[in-house]
């Protein structure tokens, strides 16, 4: 347990370009090169739509957050060179990623995703569903030409618990008391659930022993966490030049996160309830969403917020301690202290 | 090659709901009665909102040709006995053919299929795509759970193809020109591809010889082939209550498809001229479509369509020569027949 005191500030420096090397991505640098030139080619399409589509997709970039855990684990239980093998696996797990984005597009009618227009905005509904449809497939595809059954029954299994708690975001929707319901439920599945099965992909490539691959999936699942309540964060605090989306659009997507849901709990009954209604009428000024603002800093919900994430940040560098000393593990526990610092 | 005057009526029998028996179905009826237990199954969720969709889609039927051709496959190619596995992998055809189902209601915008009212005329375009994704999901895991590697191979390879024929054919949407180069390919990677993929599918799980390996594909693609271009000419020409859908909708969405190219191919050049303008503008009234339809019968473009359809029927049939002679396939000559003679 933390203090509330104890909270690491959040810090200025970003979260990964895909080319950058970070502290955490030093032990897979050169796999996480090759990672990009595979989903290039596995993007490729002679549809010029979906080649453009999946193209621009890609070179906007992201954190590569899911194959450099998949690749850093599978180092960390001891996988040594058949990169060969390693490479498509982990790219396979950005496309499954890169699927739920186009077709959370489709879903969210969100505008601005990493700083650039959406491939929904410019090509419709119709593009973003194809080309998350494309790339899904081309990831099972290259799962089942590199992966293992094994490997193939994990990712198979959580891309379905995904779009369960899609399901269940898209159905909780502006609605408080569904959310209180459900926002762990719904953040373990989009999310946390994904990480966790990258990293025992991770180790399950390397046949780690039991214990190992224990670690990797409970290390995962708190990463995921952490990772996520950060991300909802901000969001509602962010500035939209770090984060690269619009400041709020959870909110105004009717998403209500961990930071509004503590902010609901800390506030008096009047602005509780004025606030419920704001939330599920779905229009948020510019001057409502600073309102909420100040008051989760009042309420101490921004705070409280970070101190959860904080809480399964150092969850996961306890899962850590049971693997041999390696850079890759040096790179695992680097990449939760940083999940939690970063600022967009 | 058929001529002309030597084609098969339209006969008005349908094809097919999923409990009913057809003389194709009769040697796997059992088989496809558990598949049927399989797909309610495979659809369970405890997120309601997919449940309820994917239920829904369900339980609208269909032709569950897909199964269909795939355990018959087997059957001909001498799999015996053990169905537990061969059910998931035949359920698992429907589940991908759902899911391009639900993805192409949020395409098409088409309000009616298989007479009633789509999914997403009822939930809305995130339920679609969010059930169209787990549906998918769903059959990679069960192909992962009791398939071959080999058959996730083909199944994955065939559903990536599809998408992109999909992409062509939205990409084409209102132009005659790019359908007339772009037809043979769209129908061939939509409908005739997976329907290939099934038949090998069923061959592969019997571990048959190479030949009837190829048979299988061959059959397969020009079943598809038969029965893609006799659905185009019954949406042309089919009465609403036989096919379940708007009878036009492929016009209305821009689809131009064989018989309306072979209606270009034999009218005056000015008709060619008004028609294709027609069609661009997407704006067909029913006096335009019956004005399309009378001259789609008087240019012999109906006849000549039925031929191209009768021909890969029989070629079809042709695959199965060197099978032994069994009930199946007897059931895969019958239904290579009856595809091109239905009226629904």
């Amino acid at each position: 347990m933390f203090a509330r005191s104890s909270r690491t500030p959040l810090m200025f420096n970003s979260l990964v370009s895909p080319t950058s090397q970070q502290p955490w991505t030093e032990p897979v640098q050169v796999e996480l090169e090759r990672v990009e030139a595979t989903l290039r080619s596995a993007v490729e399409s002679s549809v010029p739509r979906l080649l453009e589509a999946s193209t621009n997709l890609l070179e906007a970039g992201g954190k590569r957050l899911r194959p450099c855990v998949t690749l850093l684990w599978a180092k960390a239980c001891g996988a040594d060179g058949d990169a060969e093998r390693m490479i498509p696996v982990a790219a396979a797990t950005e496309l499954i990623h890169m699927a739920t984005l186009m077709h959370d597009d489709v879903i969210d009618r969100s505008d601005l995703r990493r700083g650039r227009r959406t491939a929904n905005a410019f090509w419709g509904n119709k593009v973003s569903v194809l080309t998350g449809d494309y790339v899904l497939c081309r990831a099972f595809d290259l799962l089942v030409q590199h992966g293992s059954i094994e490997i193939l029954r994990i990712l198979a299994g959580v891309t379905m618990a995904m779009t369960e708690s899609e399901a269940l975001q898209a159905a909780s929707e502006g609605s408080v008391e569904e959310w209180r319901e459900n926002y762990w439920r719904i953040i373990s599945g989009k999310t946390a659930g994904f990480i966790q099965a990258c990293c025992e992909a991770g180790a399950v490539f390397a046949e780690a022993e039991p214990n190992h691959r224990r670690a990797a999936a409970s290390y995962g699942a708190d990463l995921g966490l952490a990772f996520q309540i950060t991300d909802d964060l901000l969001d509602l605090i962010g500035r939209p030049t770090a984060t690269g989306k619009r400041v709020g659009s959870d909110l105004k997507d009717g998403k209500v996160t961990l930071p509004v849901l503590l902010t609901l709990d800390g506030c008096s009954e009047e602005a509780r309830t004025d606030l419920a209604e704001l939330i599920s009428s779905r229009e948020l000024t510019d001057a409502d969403m600073e309102r909420i603002r100040a008051l989760a800093q009042a309420t101490g919900a921004v705070d409280e917020t970070r101190v959860v994430a904080a809480r399964h940040s150092a969850a996961a560098a306890d899962a850590l301690t049971s693997l041999p000393d390696t850079p890759a593990r040096s790179g695992l526990r680097e990449l939760a202290k940083q999940v939690v610092e970063r600022t967009g």
